[in-house]
């Protein structure tokens, strides 16, 4: 049932053309790819990337075991030379990333792969496939918890989640974009990220009556008792209940800790603010209500206007999948490639489609920081041999409307590069953080936009421009192509 | 990295509520929860059962290792006794299934458990994953299947995939709903599917011009090869160098055969009569015309309306995302349990909207088909112990509106049904057919529905009823619930 790694997880013409450029000698032809997206998915002004540790566990772990060959001779399409060449294959190349947590804009290469072109080409789908898919639950989780505004989110979209890979990553990718904790424990146990969780409506069911439930569930778990309340009725039964079995352990002496109800049905603003009520006169004001059912960030910005006394969220489905906007558009596409004089010559596609057009060459991301406030002035994709000098004016311009123009200070601004080596000559040089870590840094990350980038619609967008040297080549190779 | 076995595949709180149970005596109290969903996604108006053969792997894999145990000692909330229990966990249960590739409807269940309430709650939230997803993902096949209308179909998802586990498990369902191939190579050798696949734009942009990538790729794959036109320019570049090379080896004797044209971005409609009309006049006209980018069911169904000449779809992100409605609302819930006398009595859950209210008891489906036809005339929830008499006429009735009623003669139906015994206590008694006869047997299950309720948009519902009995008792426990 289980595969133990994931070196046929591949687009079969992935090994078609492999073999075609084993066959035509061009194996070892060194190439750059981009691996890079061209929208921000649900209308968000920005997107996380997330993925990168399994990225490289994936490239760390590449090799066709003998029963992949086998499979692979079964096609009947592959020869004895073409096998043979996989069955000594390890990845040679150097790879540089942007590190995950991240925040990142369109066009900006996440990955940057130099390899012979027979080893880049294989990794194309399975690079695409995870960076897409924690990338856009990362950045779903960014504005769930935007929305939040301060309270704590809870990931708990396993069911629902597109198989158990879906839910694991997709868990790992919603603590990284800023969920307090999830519901999945081998996310928890993989990844050591906070798992929690309470009891369902089949626990209340399995007594006699929800009392007697809720009082069994508390004696078994004082220090973290968040009742249901919504099996019959929850402001005539589960509320009352509640508060009855607070009002028990209270008048016993022991200390309640993490405490609080939970709603799963009905109308939340109107069923919060009464339950907030009868707590409150029952003397638990600090009795937490959570909340959980089909929520996302529309409905929990809609029932913070709606002043619901809700402080804890838990956030399933909506999340897990991203339902507005399942997939992240990643794309790879060929940046440079080997001369015939064995440098590397930028490579350029055109498309009717201006934005679609790639940018040639080995590139870098510069990002530009006001200094005043540290927040994102704009980034820079500029060529890998660029570099910034801080101690004079530097005039940033739109692409396609280049009259836009800006010019930064001295003083005024500071210059970081996004792309970090992470394997150089096939040899792993970057260990990822651990997840809560990432989780920290992703936060900053979030303190660097203003809040105009990170509102849920219509946010504003950050320029991400092209330094004077690219976009001279770029131009200059689409006018070469055109034949002007 | 790697997961060898799921069964901390769950929510913290199926752990949690389970150490209730064990504490409070009730581990061993015999349960039945219904694995069930509500609504078809998609509008659709059917689903497609699929995961069974997942969903038995994990539960004949289901040991807490010893890693695992100290995991959950970690979080410190299980106790020593609880702990102890789980080391020796092992599922003693009956599972009863629905077999994949059928056609299924809301409210039935595909998967029945009987086993004691700590080893039930347990199971949920992984058979709801893997149920969940292949079921959503084969039904979305089905609907891109139908939409091509006996062209072949191939999923290439895999690189916008939710996961590796999606687009594993995904292709594998794909293929069940009806999906001819795959592009995902670690599917087709885990399932024993059939691999599609030849190159991308990057192999055309490797040579020197799009004449001599394509010579080379035939060179190499002289069987099967598929030339993607749209590099530069499909009409005026692409489909003449194809043509080109169809020609080469025409002439030099060899047999052509699977070969055929991509197309990839722009007019698919335009773009397709175009490249028909140009190589009919070569004199291929048993090119292939392939189509990929963004495809789906209603694209499909548009294209044809307009006369496009394609004959192949692949279909990408748009399946195997099922991107409209990327969730299946699968839900587990409690049907019956132990009474006082070591009986199953059966359960109810109420709810204001009566579509909600659960089915009590112990449940079988029996499907009624018109004999002349084949064709389902409705499916019949009733009781475990009800048989039902084909040489008596049978009345069935809709559960909400009561007054629309249809009564069978003798002779004019067939009655099948539909669960079948998957594990009894423990033991697996079912062996999962192969994916490919799976596939089979859901085009069959597929011919015994009308266009009429295969249809993409307002499909014909067909009657999915309760017996006189099952009726009869779920009135009584409302009624006695409400005090009436």
């Amino acid at each position: 049932m289980y595969y133990d790694n994931l070196t046929l997880l591949t687009d079969l013409y992935e090994l078609t053309m492999m073999q075609g450029y084993h066959e035509t000698g061009l194996s070892n032809h060194q190439v750059v790819f981009d691996l890079y997206y061209r929208k921000n998915p649900s209308g968000n002004g920005y997107a996380i990337a997330a993925g990168l540790a399994q990225a490289i566990d994936y490239i760390a772990n590449l090799h066709f075991a003998p029963q992949d060959l086998a499979y692979l001779e079964s096609l009947g399409q592959f020869t004895p030379s073409f096998l043979e060449y996989l069955r000594h294959f390890q990845f040679s190349g150097d790879i540089y990333a942007i590190p995950e947590g991240t925040v990142v804009f369109p066009g900006e290469p996440l990955l940057r792969v130099h390899a012979p072109i027979i080893e880049a080409q294989l990794l194309e789908t399975a690079l695409l496939n995870i960076i897409n898919h924690q990338s856009l639950i990362a950045t779903k989780a960014a504005r769930v918890v935007w929305a939040a505004a301060g309270d704590a989110v809870i990931e708990m979209g396993l069911r629902r989640a597109q198989g158990p890979d879906a839910g694991i990553y997709g868990a790992r990718a919603a603590i990284i974009g800023g969920c307090q904790s999830t519901s999945n424990v081998l996310a928890g146990q993989m990844f050591q990220v906070p798992v929690r969780g309470t009891h369902a409506h089949s626990w209340v069911m399995s007594f006699s009556d929800e009392l007697t439930a809720f009082r069994e569930y508390v004696k078994i778990f004082p220090n973290a008792c968040t009742l249901l309340v919504d099996t019959y009725d929850t402001l005539k039964s589960g509320v009352p209940n509640a508060i009855q079995v607070f009002r028990e352990i209270k008048e016993s002496g022991k200390p309640l800790r993490s405490y609080g109800i939970r709603l799963d049905s009905g109308d939340f603003a109107y069923l919060s603010k009464k339950a907030r009520k009868m707590l409150d006169d029952a003397g638990f004001t600090d009795a937490v209500i959570s909340a959980s059912s089909d929520l996302d960030e529309n409905i929990i910005t809609t029932l913070k206007l709606q002043g619901a006394k809700i402080s804890l969220w838990g956030v399933g489905t909506n999340l897990i999948t991203s339902m507005d906007c399942p997939a992240f558009g990643g794309i790879y596409k060929l940046a440079a490639e080997e001369g015939p004089d064995g440098r590397l010559e930028p490579k350029i596609k055109l498309s009717e489609n201006p934005e679609k057009v790639t940018n040639p060459g080995v590139k870098k991301i510069f990002r530009l920081y006001d200094t005043a406030t540290g927040k994102i002035k704009a980034d820079l994709i500029a060529l890998a041999d660029e570099t910034i000098d801080t101690a004079k004016p530097l005039t940033i311009f739109d692409p396609l409307a280049t009259w836009k123009r800006m010019t930064l200070q001295p003083g005024a601004f500071t210059v970081r590069e996004l792309l970090a080596p992470v394997f150089l000559q096939g040899r792993q040089v970057y260990q990822s953080p651990a997840t809560m870590d990432i989780r920290a840094y992703c936060q900053q990350e979030l303190n660097t936009l203003w809040d105009e980038h990170k509102r849920l619609v219509n946010p504003q967008i950050l320029p991400v421009d092209l330094s004077q040297k690219l976009y001279d080549l770029k131009q200059r190779m689409i006018q070469e192509i055109r034949g002007e």
